[in-house]
């Protein structure tokens, strides 16, 4: 496996605007010094999985019933069962490669082809296969890693119930130890305890692991609750039946997803060996006693949870990549439609020429580089704690910060590319027209699978929430699982200072403010030192006030449930802040580490576009707070109508950059 | 037919605060107060509607093949045909009972229950139906519009080309008239001319209205193009085949609308009698000499265009239904679901109590009840306009005024409407999270449905343009038509006060900037004057601005297509202010002519909400243009959660006010 078409020469490209002579070999070298810097590390993979998937016949076919999409998604996963794609998220002592990162990004590039065919992939691999990675000890590795990789076992993850999707930690289901059969008992306690939208479960899936509160009574005590755990519950028997006790359901046709088999679990009273509790980080003896080394019973939930957070890095990448394509199909059609007459021309004019095109467009593209560079850095982080040695970290305090850190930065990314895609592709269905909304242009049906990409795996409401509670309580221990007024009470008690420490900044970053002004009114705004700190002071401003409002909920009468809500608005505006300080400084670490100077230039311009449209989406904000001046303000609406028009040439390149295998950018329409 | 359950007293409903006494009574009593208001002048078909269409069995079934989805709504639409809904859009004379106004509010209703069978009524009834009706003589009204009323008779509407569909002045579509056989010869020049999106073509239709470009030669005159004209062809003989030349293509899966048959029509050669020209303002004698009461080329195809307005008022109009329905479905939802433990409670917390949740929903509830108002008031211009007896308007000039107002208003309101519902529709399903993804609780289907309207009936994006080119043309006879060029040179030379000329207000409206100061910073930001005003300055600031930038196009050196093409986001910006400056004007009318005090009181405090929301929206606008000073402009976000907390008590009056009959509203969730 060689990456040699994108390397990139010590000998950097020629800047474009420095050569006239053949601008269609510098264009390809220009667009291969792109995709090879927006790869990233796993840019082998990513080849890899180019030259594998460049087949038209991956894309979902619109003409299939539900069942037959299911079907062919089940033997496209069955194919890429062959491809080693699998293996690399399982460490090699279980019977993987040990490659996370890998793992992550193959999963995302399946997003080229069909989400339903990822949500497969995610469900078997990322999910099911996590959680017995991840939670599970040798006796579950030994067991099931190996059949699951080579898909001999199919799994589904049985966590969400049609009562309690955010609040995980309130699950109905329970896990009661019988000491006398040496079982556990699982049972749905209440209709709303059935696990619902559980892909794999409707049909394909034989195992669960499912989430239910285990309960159990050591010798001589009374039964009691400790907590949501994770077991290995079978639902399907060899002739593929439903095991006793357990009712399945079907989800039934959804707003996309085709392919995926969504269905519901109930459990009556099903019984399942003390064995099967997945026992990494909690056991119960054959005596009924529990243990587990985190004495603290939120704590070990949220480490529980914390070890699943591939799913949502997936999630995160996966949209990305499907707002990518998206973006380089309307891209094709905008530049070759055309509609009303040129002046003095017979022709009319090329739809991507008006300004209002670009403006819908070129500011995507430039978020999804921004936000590409971000996840990017966020599956490096996670490859690095997942495949760091016990023994190296035994005693390092700061693992467990990083792995704080890196939940939220999943969490908060999460949230700001899923709602981009979903948008990002809504805007070039309609950039399209009719034609967007037919299927054979694949952009309606991306439009149906990619909006649940907000929902599962976390609501993106509730993450962005998650991202800003973080911040402020600084990523204290113990303060999860607190109910919301416990929380405001806890940050309310906190010194202002514990929040301000968190905005040291990486080395490329720190740099670039050392080189330039304080004061960002007076500096160009086409600074990057300049950008930064507008991006900075308006974290550091919503944070502080947020902390302030928050505090109000000590006061003697205060209800602290209203002051929490009344400040959700300003909560919500703090993790958005965040997020998109977070993702800027990534892009600008990305452009550090382009060898090509061509391609750095041509992402500087991308970077501005990106900051401008940004300040632009929350003008009020900086122009109420006084962080911008009305001048500035005015220069920023300009500045992205120039930067479009700057970028407006580039736009071929951009997209290529993205690089979509071409078999799956088919589409029946033409300009 | 009667409408007592809605009526309202003579001694209104007392207001809710005022009583403690019976509290269920008085809400259902201003539900109805809410709904006899909102309902507007043809609240007697909605009514009837209502009654006739409680059904379950109406909604769209997800479970149908598309073929199963196509014969299902076929089957509907001829339940419907007996429902006496389609005769009201049909002049008496011509076979009809004369009603539109009644005709459109009927297929708005259909929104309620199935977007496709709305979509395939308004092709039957008002496309195809209202070219015979509006562009047709008496020997098309004699033999076509009996049989279409009654669905004797299917046909479909063929303008919008694979190569054009917002420039309808250059469709390929040649008509040439023969005067040897007297006949026209209908041909598709290009393979772009073919006709694509056209609903019923694909399989129920047997005849077409197609536009074309009318090319005759006079005697001993050489051929001439004399623009695009509509004409009678038929597509398929008595064995439902295809006829001769005529290549019928079917459009396939698409984002939605799964019920419509779409279709491609081309035609090879395809001979027509003369007769099936619509020559209502355009003939052809025998012997090729052309003619019509209409000189200029320009104003007769948008004469011509012009009567088809209904099509684009009922799609507004079953949009803005569409998004009330999925409204209504929403805050059910969040009235009975719960997550995360309430304070010092065992039980969760309704999210709808969630400043957050509120925020997502009650401003778009606050938009619905605006845009229905300025939809009923569309809807009823139109009425007036269409069946103004010609013996009544003739020599009346300010009738073609009304027509070019009516035509505008109607292009903002459906691009207005149609984006708010997209927007909402989306915005809800999310509120629901997994189970709004699920189909069987419709807004997943909803969601697929509703897309295309931004861009059927007119790209939203080019109707913007067009109400804001209107505005700055004040409305100027012969400048449709021209390009880009030759309007941004007619803005030039106009003078400014022409433009402002047009801001005259409504007798009610003007009243009320009477009776207030004149400078809005000074005033409460609750007193309504002070909210038109900030609606109308900010108007009339753009109008200048806008005009100022396009004078100088004028300039020697000037690149005009540059010049307007830099103005474009400008532009598309009057478009919206203005819309929404309209639009707040409605709903102040609507509540006047309410009569309920206690209904008055609260859409008064759901038009403050509409206001505060928009303020908000485009607060960057204000501020940067000193139209709010900053510290007003925290108070419109603090307003908007105030208002939010105001109405949570009231969100499930204010849905049910909406009046979507109940089986409309089934869905399988829970909360």
């Amino acid at each position: 496996m060689s990456v040699t078409d994108a390397a990139v020469p010590e000998e950097v490209t020629p800047d474009l605007s420095e050569t006239g002579a053949d601008d269609t070999v510098d264009r390809e070298l220009l667009v291969d010094n792109l995709r090879y810097t927006l790869d990233g590390r796993w840019r082998e993979t990513r080849q890899y999985a180019r030259r594998n998937m460049d087949r038209v016949d991956l894309l979902p076919d619109p003409t299939l019933t539900m069942q037959e999409s299911r079907d062919r998604t089940f033997e496209h996963i069955r194919e890429l069962g062959k491809l080693d794609f699998a293996a690399a998220g399982f460490r090699t002592e279980h019977g993987g490669t040990g490659d996370v990162g890998a793992s992550i990004t193959a999963i995302e590039m399946l997003g080229y082809a069909d989400l339903s065919l990822m949500v497969k992939a995610g469900v078997q691999w990322g999910l099911f296969g996590g959680a017995i990675e991840n939670l599970g000890t040798q006796r579950h590795h030994d067991k099931y890693v190996k059949p699951l990789i080579d898909l001999d076992l199919l799994g589904c993850f049985a966590m969400t119930e049609k009562g309690h999707g955010s609040n995980v930690q309130a699950l109905e289901t329970v896990a009661t130890y019988d000491r006398e059969t040496d079982e556990f008992v699982v049972h749905s306690t209440t209709p709303s305890a059935t696990k619902d939208y559980i892909g794999g479960a409707a049909q394909h899936a034989t195992l669960a692991t499912v989430f239910a509160q285990l309960v159990t009574a050591g010798p001589g005590q009374e039964p009691e609750d400790h907590g949501v755990h994770c077991f290995v519950v079978p639902i399907r028997d060899d002739n593929h039946e439903p095991m006793p006790g357990v009712t399945i359901g079907d989800d039934g046709p959804k707003g996309g997803l085709a392919g995926v088999d969504n269905g519901r679990l109930s459990f009556d009273h099903v019984r399942i060996p003390r064995e099967n509790l997945l026992n990494k980080y909690a056991d119960v003896d054959d005596d009924g006693s529990y243990h587990s080394p985190i004495d603290n019973p939120n704590r070990r939930f949220f480490t529980m949870l914390g070890t699943l957070i591939r799913g949502r890095v997936s999630v995160a990448a996966t949209a990305g990549a499907a707002g990518r394509k998206a973006l380089a199909i309307a891209t094709h059609y905008g530049l070759e439609r055309r509609q009303f007459e040129a002046p003095d021309s017979d022709s009319e004019i090329v739809i991507m020429d008006y300004l209002a095109h670009q403006r819908k467009l070129l500011p995507l593209i430039a978020k999804s580089y921004a936000l590409a560079f971000a996840q990017n850095e966020v599956v490096e982080e996670l490859h690095e704690v997942q495949t760091a040695k016990p023994e190296d970290t035994e005693g390092d305090d700061s693992m467990a910060g990083r792995q704080r850190e890196l939940e939220s930065a999943a969490a908060g990314l999460k949230a700001m590319t899923t709602w981009h895609a979903s948008h990002a592709i809504n805007v070039c269905r309609e950039a399209c027209g009719g034609n967007g909304y037919l299927d054979e242009n694949q952009l309606s049906i991306m439009r149906g699978d990619i909006d649940v990409f907000t929902t599962f795996e976390g609501d993106n409401t509730v993450l962005t929430q998650l991202v800003a509670k973080e911040l402020l309580s600084a990523y204290a221990e113990d303060v999860r699982g607190l109910n919301t007024v416990g929380w405001a009470r806890f940050i309310a008690d906190m010194a202002r200072d514990v929040i301000l420490e968190k905005s040291a900044a990486r080395q490329v970053v720190q740099t670039l403010l050392d080189s330039s002004g304080e004061d960002p009114e007076e500096s160009e705004l086409s600074n990057r030192a300049t950008q930064v700190r507008l991006f900075r002071n308006r974290e550091d401003h919503l944070l502080r006030t947020c902390a302030n409002r928050l505090r109000r909920a000590t006061a003697e009468d205060a209800d602290a449930f209203a002051v929490f809500n009344n400040a959700q608005d300003h909560l919500l505006k703090v993790g958005h802040a965040h997020m998109e300080r977070v993702v800027l400084e990534a892009f600008i670490e990305g452009i550090e580490n382009c060898d090509s100077k061509a391609a750095a230039d041509l992402l500087g311009t991308v970077c501005d576009l990106f900051v401008y449209s940004a300040l632009e989406d929350d003008l009020d904000w900086f122009l109420m707070h006084r962080h911008v001046s009305v001048e500035r303000a005015k220069a920023i609406r300009r500045g992205v109508n120039e930067l479009c028009k700057e970028l407006r040439p580039h736009a071929q390149t951009l997209v290529d950059a993205f690089g979509v295998p071409e078999a799956l950018l088919t589409v029946a329409m033409e300009g």
